[in-house]
């Protein structure tokens, strides 16, 4: 049983190259509902919807998120309604958001959801929610504390990063599926999702952080910064804003007390020495940048190659 | 001020007619929503949709209901996911129930729901739902009570009607909007609307067949029943299986104790004693049959001519 933890499009990738590599139900994928949120009083799960999506082969190979060829009349109608719409959901995505919120009034859980949206599309692969309970991602700006999809998409994420917060996360626990699946996994993959707003929320459950601590299975992670880069997103300009080192290393300190191994890029490899000495973890050089499915296919192949090594030199089993 | 009693297709193409007839704003248009009901959540709304896609140029001239060239991509995606898509819901009409649904979980009521789509869409006739109570028709047939749109769209009211009744009526009041506008009232006229189904739901709200009744307005109505049958739908046999002549005749009788005036087709007029001397109303014989733009325009005119004979007349005025 390999973990996955994921956030939006980076990590659906990776994620995605793993589900190919393995078979088809040795691979549980824990996502970041942080992002969630409520829009024409419907729920919307961004992050779980572009994990969804990549694993059922319907994802917008443009954009990374939606569906492919999805259109768009729904919401041109609903402009005509006077709404704002300002986040874009295609016609067949708006299904999955009506069925979703229906589910949530019916009293199913978010975990119980996304399985169901898994099985209906064929997805074998598990796909866990961080948590059941309502997690909001509140960034602080200079022009205020924004809802983070009003920050992400609306403001095109281009406000300073003051701080971030996640509302409601005093009141998530790790559900018992998910302390299963960290139990019971070999290997646990952090995928080269921004680590303060996609993989943050997920090791801010009460209850997560330390049980991947204790986690038998060896546990790598794969940088999303690339060259001093976010490869897409925010993740540099936040990590900047936070005051933390806009780099792989950077990204590996602040998931060091839960981390083995970490994956960086070729353009990264002069770094590899800091992040062995100071932060004592196993540096694994590679290309990490997915433009194509092999890319995908390949990345996630090294990443549980890598994780295996620590298997073999002995790492606490 | 134009009143107009309404259900779906026929009685909006008369609406239709009735709008394009008279200035903007001297039209309201009463609207059964005894045939409302939740679906995949969401709370459609189909009388008052139709009439109101209707007089915004925007309904689909093959069907009458639904909006013109809408596609289906959401209802596919819901097929996906295991539903049962038998009511076809359009992309830009899910816009509609979205937006409705939403509303009403805010506290909005039906009234300014409606009021607030035919701004949106730029319809300057006022259109009332008949109340804003949820009121929810019930048919009773051999198979057992059905919901409404159960037994008249999924079973394609093919099922013997032994009985109906409008569950929730019993807590429904005319509101003091449509109090004012039957009061106001010049003419009231009654759509080629299902007398059942569509026109009963509107007379059963408490208050609203004591205040027609009462009404200085002349009033009149356009039989949905044309040589012994209905136009479109099941009134034809709902009428049979209630024990009611299936008649222009019969739907008059429905009507006598509120009517003036009955305007029934050409092909009924040997009707027309019978309606005078045993109901004591006044006919109108002219052909009913709305196939076009101007076959609503003239009938509208007709009936408004119609109920102007009863002014000059001298009725109770």
């Amino acid at each position: 049983m390999i973990l996955a933890l994921a956030g939006g499009v980076g990590g659906a990738k990776l994620a995605d190259g793993l589900y190919r590599s393995l078979a088809p139900d040795a691979l549980t994928i824990v996502v970041n509902t942080g992002d969630d949120f409520d829009l024409y009083g419907l729920r919307i799960s961004p992050d779980a919807d572009t994990v969804l999506y990549t694993l059922a082969g319907l994802a917008n190979p443009e954009t990374g998120w939606g569906i492919a060829g999805d259109t768009f009349a729904t919401l041109d109608m609903l402009r005509r309604y006077g709404e704002d719409t300002w986040f874009m959901l295609g016609d067949r995505d708006f299904a999955t958001h009506i069925q979703r919120t229906r589910w949530l009034r019916e009293g199913k859980t978010p975990t119980e959801i996304a399985s169901a949206f898994a099985t209906l599309l064929g997805v074998r692969a598990r796909l866990l929610p961080m948590c059941d309970a309502a997690v909001a991602t509140r960034v602080n700006t200079p022009a205020g504390e924004l809802a983070f999809q009003d920050y992400f998409v609306r403001r095109h994420h281009s406000d300073e990063v003051l701080g971030v917060r996640f509302e409601g996360i005093a009141d998530a626990q790790v559900t018992q599926t998910l302390r299963d699946a960290i139990d019971q996994a070999e290997t646990i993959v952090f995928c080269p999702s921004n680590p303060i707003v996609s993989i943050g929320p997920i090791l801010a459950v009460a209850g997560v952080r330390d049980l991947i601590r204790q986690a038998r299975a060896p546990r790598v992670a794969i940088s999303p910064i690339v060259g001093g880069q976010a490869l897409r997103g925010p993740a540099d300009r936040m990590l900047a804003g936070l005051g933390d080192e806009v780099s792989a290393f950077g990204v590996a300190r602040l998931y060091a007390d839960v981390l083995d191994g970490m994956i960086i890029d070729s353009a990264d490899a002069s770094l590899a020495g800091r992040i062995r000495d100071e932060l004592h973890l196993d540096v694994h050089v590679t290309d990490t940048v997915m433009r194509t499915q092999s890319d995908r296919l390949r990345l996630a192949q090294e990443a549980l190659q890598f994780a295996q090594h620590r298997i073999r030199a002995g790492k606490s089993l």
